[in-house]
């Protein structure tokens, strides 16, 4: 079956093959993309290592990209997908960007955003979360297994 | 009376230069500097407006480019001098690049870090704060009195 190129399927999908890149890469395996009226407008991986930039993550990459391509700072109309949780920095970063939904993958309960007692994301920013789940965590979890 | 250029005193007088920069090319003007061995090794301020781009903060823009400098995404034998507290998503950024010392100038209460019930540093991050912090205030307060 085909993938509708319309739902958060088919986006997350893409994603995830950002976060194989990451994989390929030797970098922790998190992809995102950007979709603006159905179009991915960025798209990018988790860059950590390779930059040597602690703010490297496929958010911020894919956040100064989305919006070099409109030309705005805000990305209110814009859907963010990325397969894991954001970070603290990230979903601090989505904030300002004021998207209008942000869809993830696997919980990071570590250091996802989440785990803060209170929502640091804008207040107009839709959330849906646990989509293809288990292919980013086994991506997350064989990157790991291969360091330890 | 010069003032010792080994001082947190003058290490935030180079990052208000940075948040002056910014306020004459009519960004919100906060400025950084980050210090390794008593050495700025980075500089910047704002250009949220000039990059149309979110995640431009002055302590993001600085991250990376001591990170380049020195080759590593850990800053852990740095200081970061920022005229305004950080927000949450350059707090995160300055977790990721475990800094040994931050430095900041005026609160900020609505964005601020420390407006979250926990802390979001990293544990061995040092904080000190109200480091000029009136000048960086009027600064901010000049700024937003021409916009209204």
């Amino acid at each position: 079956m085909e993938l509708n190129p319309l739902n958060d399927l088919y986006f997350m999908k893409e994603a995830l093959k950002e976060a194989q890149k990451a994989f390929d890469l030797n970098e922790v395996p998190v992809g995102c993309v950007i979709v603006c009226e159905n179009k991915i407008i960025s798209r990018s991986h988790n860059q950590t290592h390779r930059l040597n930039d602690a703010t490297a993550h496929a958010e911020v990459i894919a956040i100064t990209a989305a919006s070099g391509y409109l030309g705005s700072k805000y990305l209110s109309d814009c859907t963010m997908y990325v397969t894991l949780e954001p970070c603290i920095m990230c979903a601090g970063a989505a904030y300002w960007a004021q998207f209008k939904k942000i869809v993830f993958g696997a919980r990071d309960l570590n250091r996802g955003y989440l785990s803060l007692p209170k929502s640091i994301l804008h207040p107009k920013t839709e959330v849906v979360r646990n989509i293809l789940s288990n292919q980013s965590t086994k991506l997350l979890h064989d990157f790991f297994k291969n360091k330890r």
